[in-house]
């Protein structure tokens, strides 16, 4: 169900790289949800075209053309009605809103528990309450009233769970124009659990505004916990304006991966080649460019293990370029045996501070959680982003030895600590 | 159950630096098995003593002395089923037997099942068939006949499933001695299922012979088929001797370990104080004790995933260690800038060997299998045992140089080969 942008249907919007409805079936996809009901109205044929032209398996769509769509969206319901047994819950969403993907999972599961839900959200602000459709609850935490003009900053977000028996009110609701009105009508004899979505975003799509707003909502939720001090609060800034640039492209994770590769090995180049500035400024850009395929895999739904295995394989091979550059653009001013061996402690020591976490996880068969595990040393820049921003210093101030130096210290107490404290004492 | 050696009950008898009886308990807690009764006769309270002094989790022991163990071992088993319900299902095992794990392990998943079963083997050479206790079954597979006459080469191990109600006829049978005797007629009412041990070992320990052959088994049993080519046709044979004989001290798998590390260490240092010979030998020497800590883990049941991560960060330091030796060594002859490429080349290769297959099993949840994905690369002595052989070769031959040479092409073309092709194409 959705509304249009000008000439075109909003569900057909893109938003990085990916229309509404795309999004939303690939979110469904990944729920393990097997049975979609299209409503079209305005230029149906056009959605079913372009849907039909993206391959998203595992999911069968029936689509069903509401001829009556300019009189309201519950001529669309009623029409989707048709294809739903009566004692079926199902979930109702709108194809002009962007949704969480977090919301769809928590739907999706009290859909399998058979509960009736309407999802609100008590966070919209003032000045945008006016105009949007808002709910009331009891004190047992059931709807009590649906309507615009309701004085409650409850909105309701367009996602429900409803029951295939709303059918039989529809015959007495010739009159009814909106959803609302006939949910609200099904609300007086069937309880409906007011749900909060708490911190999961969506957005009603409307204005240009509300894009831009969708657009950054999405990009914000690729910042996760787990990564570095560097990359949360410096290479997330640009990587995802990056992000957003290159998403409405065709390009592919495994390419970007490659790109951030071919920098590294630039910056390893442009060391040996003594230009320590510029070679610093590559290996930083290749840290950024790094965090920049595993956004467009998310937020495109590319994610694959093979991704994650090639990126991981390809940044070690980085890591060996830039450090190999960096001791021959020593080797002029420092004896060779100290670059060496300093070198080799910096190479072996960028290795452990992977192969510290992945053995951890083969062997104990549970992820190593540097946040829970690690103690004072998480705040060590001893993870990708924080080596390559060590690089990127020495680079720039021309420092190139003693960032090797810092290197192979750091990552060697970091491996060495693992193994003799932190692991030890873990039990799983 | 059991008869002694000597002064000694059999049952106490060490066999690489477990006690037979230890050994049952151990295999026991592996499977789950939380109660236990021995019962014992002579020196029953030695027995009870050394036991105690070992401790193992989560087995709850009843010990039972029969005054009468002189009269034969039925009065053993019926000692036993005065602790055994009629309806329950258990298994009786000889403590001066030696088992393999998985026979174990097959006999407690079938007491699950419920079945009455004796495991008898029919590959016991002719000249051993005199004296021991046989079999013969009839055309559906159950037990027709038990003795130590009977013409038949389907020898009785010593381990069958049977139920509390066999005690009702011990009333009957005061004058049977044999629990051989007892079971025959058990079996007549209870048909009784005749199951062939199949490809798993087992011992009767008479003589010092059968101890002997005991020890062959257990090590034999350590020689798994993952394992590289030079590992097992090469190594396997001088660390199982060195198991054996380390066995009966108490050195934990751990110390072995760091043995083997500082062993490579040392060659790392002979390489850097030019004496090549020496060198590749205790490299050679550092691979083999490499496999001893694993072997003393198994047989000792002190395999821990602390012990698994240890030793894999320590072999990584290990390989280091000797390349760095190497590199150096190869100064004298080469232009740094070439030592330098390749030493690093080899460490990263050496390295990529094992997180092209750790990164795999953390990304894809499942263990990278070398001889089902690895195709004719699994030829290549890529892997730690291949590796330290080539250095091994290049040590003894002083062809140190050439050696890196091919341990870089060889492990980085590994890593590349799997990255490029067999990753990309497998389907978890």
């Amino acid at each position: 169900m959705g509304k249009h942008f000008g000439r075109k249907p909003k569900c057909l919007l893109p938003i990085l790289g990916l229309s509404l409805i795309e999004r939303l079936l690939h979110i469904f996809q990944e729920n393990g949800i097997n049975e979609v009901i299209i409503v079209t109205g305005y230029q149906s044929e056009l959605i079913q075209q372009k849907i039909a032209s993206k391959q998203i398996p595992g999911i069968n769509i029936i689509y069903i053309k509401n001829e009556d769509w300019e009189k309201g969206n519950e001529s669309s319901l009623e029409a989707a009605l048709t294809e739903i047994d009566r004692d079926e819950y199902f979930l109702l969403v709108m194809s002009d809103h962007l949704y969480d993907p977090h919301l769809i999972k928590e739907a999706v599961e009290k859909v399998q528990q058979k509960q009736l839900i309407i999802f609100y959200d008590d966070s919209v602000a003032r000045n945008e309450l006016e105009g949007a459709l808002k709910i009331t609850v009891d004190t047992a935490g059931k709807i009590f009233d649906i309507g615009k003009q309701l004085d409650s900053n409850l909105v309701d977000c367009g996602i429900m769970i409803l029951k295939g028996d709303i059918k039989e009110l529809c015959e007495n609701s010739k009159d009814m124009k909106e959803l609302s009105e006939l949910v609200k009508f099904y609300s007086i004899k069937h309880s409906i659990t007011a749900c909060k979505v708490g911190s999961s975003y969506w957005q009603d799509i409307d204005t240009y505004e509300n894009v831009h707003s969708a657009r950054n909502k999405i990009l914000r939720s690729l910042i996760t916990q787990k990564e570095g001090f560097i990359s949360r609060n410096f290479n997330r800034h640009i990587s995802l304006k990056l992000t957003s640039y290159i998403a409405s492209f065709n390009i592919k994770p495994n390419s970007i991966s490659f790109i951030s590769f071919l920098i590294s090995v630039l910056s390893g180049a442009l060391f040996f080649y003594k230009n320590p500035l510029w070679a610093g400024i590559a290996a930083q850009l290749s840290s950024i460019i790094d965090g920049v395929d595993g956004e467009i895999a998310r937020v495109k739904f590319l994610s694959s293990r093979y991704g994650g295995y090639f990126d991981s394989i390809l940044d070690r091979y980085g890591d060996v370029s830039i450090i190999t550059g960096m001791a021959f653009y020593s080797l002029s001013a420092e004896r060779y045996e100290a670059v060496l061996i300093i070198a080799v402690m910096a190479m072996v020591g960028s290795f452990m501070s992977m192969i510290s976490k992945e053995k951890f996880h083969s062997e104990y068969g549970a992820p190593y959680l540097q946040r829970m595990y690690d103690g004072w040393t998480q705040y060590l820049p001893s993870s990708r982003d924080g080596r390559l921003f060590i690089i990127f210093l020495g680079g720039v101030f021309n420092q190139v030895f003693p960032a090797l130096v810092i290197l192979a210290l750091l990552t060697n107490f970091q491996a060495l600590y693992r193994l003799m404290y932190t692991v030890k004492k873990i039990k799983v």
